[in-house]
């Protein structure tokens, strides 16, 4: 694999790095690590890379990684910069012929996403975005679940994602990571909801396949010179009835990653929480609750593939990231090999596309004081 | 003490029975247990009360404990009895000169609120409304760490009450505590928000101190036939600034009464359970978490004098009821007695009429397909 | 009831109070609570008890109590002194034609257990020892869940009770829970052992209704200056086979009351923690993991009957107590009326006598250097 | 690196593979994965690896690979094998020169232990053994934070490690993982304590670098045909005077890898479990609890640099195995370059000798009908 982004400094790309190891089936070959080409240099290095597949750009690298002979040229790329850069790098790619994951959210600006939905579409290349969280094997089982209707018809879904790690201004002090989340030209229309939010949004449709219809929002921004909401609260109702309450915070004080995800069903519900993602707690009106943990044989059978070790040895981010990585190297190695396998479990374009419309559909809620706005449809 | 309602097949009659009983101060001497005048008879009955004491109806305890001699006489009387009661009962209690334990919501229309509010002050007599959860040691705690400024300035707060017991339809079925709870003539014009989400909002005036300015609400009716919301999700904004997400649920499957609260505040927030009330939980951005339990010297007096028993053995439910009784007792002793200890730590009428004015912004709101909307003025 | 001790300062004796008030089905209408006469009376009068019938000495009380006519004498007697006391006491009071309640460990020596469980025996009355623990409708459930046999056959019972509390010499300074603990003249030949220890060792029996019958110990004194052990550890066999592990301490640093006991069978094991005792924790082999509550249909009659709010709503340590007290008023009434509705759920003088029986033997096999002694036989 | 075992069937070799690879730092790229030679060819083929660097034996594996260029040799052999291979296997690798990573415990004699002991010693060779709990970061703090004192003096460790997986008679029939470990031929004198108690000893030891004095132990085999026990409970004394309770078992149903560990000072205690090792509990007497978490600015640098994502992203089993792996490349690396910056945080040829005196004492002991045994001398 080939990377875009992820040079020194930066946080998410050693991530993905770390992802597509764990397995040992994908090997990092080449990258354009920054828009500093001694940098990228540096990074390379630091990777053990051969310095003559380092690049300075995604375009020298799409164009050169594209002349190799075909056994030794690319598979795909990972990109892993700023949201802005997402798009021309993503349709670089796409253009030179290379399969694509995509950190989220997919784009900055609504219209880019639609037209990288269609390149996408056009090109026939596999485009994988990192929604890492649908990786944890609990959040597989809970989809499973609910789509045998164990939990009846669902009503309601709560989910959160406190963070608190914006509270003071880092932003405006020089913090890299802070700072490209809350510029506008950057991260797009949202900060909080488009950095986390949208993993919330997506978790629930991956758990429960339901489709927001309507959106209230309330955005707050708690630290002063900031450009972009540092806190969203939002009220939600879905195409089935069900109705949804949202909230993202990066200014919640002593909160680290508190993802955390309920749904309600007229027969039971369900409970999971990413900081402690090795659970998930069902609850029923008549019957005890149950507790599930991973590598057990009461699982289903995709959620038993998400685990490496045995039952009661704890797995966590890196390994549900990397579940999607193994998923993605399934797809190619299937396209390789002119066979299908589908379905294959990473988030696609069409989520990314889906996350665009909510985060801007909320901005505009948001702007109008709360007003139910439905889903802008593209 | 005496009691009206809480006769055989009544559920909060007996906890505040239990309630008053446990620190050997307060004495059940007399009742109307039920407007059946047999039913309440056998209720005393049961009681092991004096038959002469034990009264058909409310307007017959009061007039005739009234006539008694003054040392023999009630000293204070608890309603509890449903919500459209509350208000001739209290009104006719207090015109007797007794003092008035009131479940809650206050009364069942906004208006009764208002007027019992005038009647109170006018009267001059003790009028504690039990919003039972103020009475945990914990929520004592929060309420001071909150006061000494240790959170910083408060930005956020989180508060649910999820239960499950209302998922089918037992209020059409006959199980009388359904019935009333959902029958606009006796509960008012909201079930779920009246009957927990009013706890909610005590709660976290209670422990913040803040009043609500506006309000954002969705209310849902799941079960078919039902004639009030089972489900209440809305969006809030405090006098402060500070953003608030509230949700109540009769029909969250396998809930029992999850109630939480969270706190958050510049510099640090809290998170308390109702199930487990004997931790409370502060986090910090720069700080390990604490957990503070009951009957430790490191709480605050107040909090501290909520428990019973030494650290490590739970209190509960009850015993915070009891905390309630524990001040009313305290409160008339003193009033006998000529003193004035005050602070008196248990709900006012002012708490009653804060609650009755939300529900039905609430309920406005709702109406207005969840228009933000101003606190009612009254 | 009466009371013998539990006068002003005491600790445990208020704790009855509490538990025997809850109901409404019992009333404390004598006592001797203090051996010094004066202090009896003061506690009396806190009490609001008619100054005649609080007494200057157990003796007294026996002998005055006795001698009013039958309805209006004490139905029985709750002691609630330092364990030196309880045989002289209740023998007393046994003699006297009073059913007893008295605190854990029934003596303070062995040869004065043997005694008493013979009086009993020849009396005819009611005698309940509040190992109180055995009171929470989780640990009814559990009971009943091993008889069932859920649990398949059981191999291994893990029970551990930590506290704090004794971590310095608090008992050389004065302060008089932890001076008569650790005195042998009073507490008998162990401190921790006698204290919490045996409160392991009734759970044990309780839910799993095993017999020990051989022990291997290791004390520890840790505070210099105390005559008693202050941390004990102690492996166990059952008669049946079954292996044990108990540990308890006053020396473990922050740890407040945290009774644990876990049960291993062929099929099954069970998880409960008294600091939280409103959940029982089943695990399996091969299902997921259940979370009991109490209060829920699903439980058996018996742990239902032990709660008396609805599920959510927490009891606790009074609560599980009042069990205890309203067992032994049922077992009265009964008495009374001449009937019979055993069995009745409160631990007897057999209990009591096993207790001893373990505390003598882990004392002999830890002043033996951990040999394995078989159960001293009386 | 190379590795011996972990072939196609086999348990721990992925796991050390995954641990390798994280970090990107460890390539492996030769083996001797089974000693059926198609079993390791085939094993390489699905590593990628080039089948000229795949060994039908370690003895060839060390041959061949030490007659390579220095540039091209191998720095380091994994050994992952059932435990009687361990010793013959390291001995040899380490007579060619290579330095050795090797699964716990160390042998399945003492006296082989003794003889590797002495060989790493004279070879000069780094030897690292993965006792990989000591590889989690709330460990290293808790570690730093009984080294600074915080604890005060160290009275008391509680270390349990209940699996179930072994409940029924598998290992009888034809389960591999099963089979070996029961098999003393394959494991040695012990299995359940050989295979996870060793890991209680030596997390005991690395937090609190306490020396064991004596062992009191009780064996049990539950299941019938068993040869080596299955469940072990242990009282131990150290040198320091610290008392300690030790207890693993494969026969405890429904457990998975409940790895736990408590130490209690004279000022505080911890508290850290193996299934959700993202918390370390720290309990004061006379403050609240803390909950200390990875990846946190408040941590020692060691625990810090234990993380590789930020606080509250989850990390788990793969990456505390990591955490080894890390240390002893850059040990490695440092060997190479001719620096030393010691200490290097894995375990050592030390800890595996203490672990076989360990298990031969207890042996030693329970076959004495649980006589306190003094640790044996070597």
């Amino acid at each position: 694999m080939g990377m875009v982004g992820g040079g020194r400094g930066a946080f998410i790309g050693e991530v993905h790095r770390m992802a597509s190891r764990l397995d040992g089936q994908i090997e990092l070959v080449a990258g354009a690590f920054s828009s500093d080409a001694e940098k990228s240099r540096l990074s390379g290095q630091d990777l053990f890379l051969d310095p003559d597949r380092v690049y300075a750009s995604y375009e020298e690298m799409a164009e050169r990684e594209a002349a190799r002979p075909a056994d030794e040229r690319l598979d795909f790329v990972s990109i892993v910069t700023p949201n802005h850069l997402h798009y021309p790098a993503a349709r670089c790619l796409l253009e030179h012929g290379f399969h694509v994951v995509c950190d989220k959210p997919v784009t900055h600006r609504l219209k880019d996403a639609v037209a990288l939905r269609d390149l996408v579409r056009q090109s026939g290349q596999i485009f994988a975005l990192t929604h890492n969280y649908t990786g944890y094997p609990m959040i597989r089982e809970a989809r499973e679940r609910v789509q045998r209707g164990e939990l009846g018809e669902l009503v309601k879904v709560v989910v959160e994602y406190p963070q608190g790690w914006l509270l003071e201004d880092i932003d405006q002090q020089g913090q890299k990571q802070a700072a490209w989340r809350t510029d506008p030209q950057q991260a797009g229309a949202s900060s909080c909801l488009g950095d986390i939010g949208t993993h919330c949004e997506n978790l629930v449709h991956y758990v429960t396949g339901q489709q927001i219809a309507q959106v209230c929002a309330d955005f707050t921004t708690l630290v002063p010179g900031r450009r972009l909401e540092d806190d969203a609260q939002l009220l939600l109702r879905y195409e089935n009835g069900m109705k949804g309450l949202l909230y993202a915070s990066q200014v919640s004080a002593g909160e680290e990653n508190a993802l955390r995800l309920r749904v309600y069903g007229t027969q039971g519900s369900l409970d999971w929480q990413q900081e402690n993602p090795n659970e998930l707690i069902l609850k029923w009106p008549d019957r005890p609750r149950q507790i599930l943990k991973p590598g057990n044989p009461y699982l289903g059978a995709h959620a038993q593939a998400g685990s490496r070790i045995p039952a009661g040895h704890p797995e966590g981010y890196i390994e549900g990231f990397a579940n999607l990585y193994r998923e993605v190297a399934r797809a190619i190695r299937d396209r390789q090999s002119g066979t299908d396998n589908a379905p294959y479990d990473f988030p696609t374009i069409d989520d990314g596309l889906a996350g665009l419309r909510f985060i801007a559909t909320a901005v505009h809620s948001a702007q109008s004081d709360g007003k139910w706005t439905p889903l802008i449809e593209v």
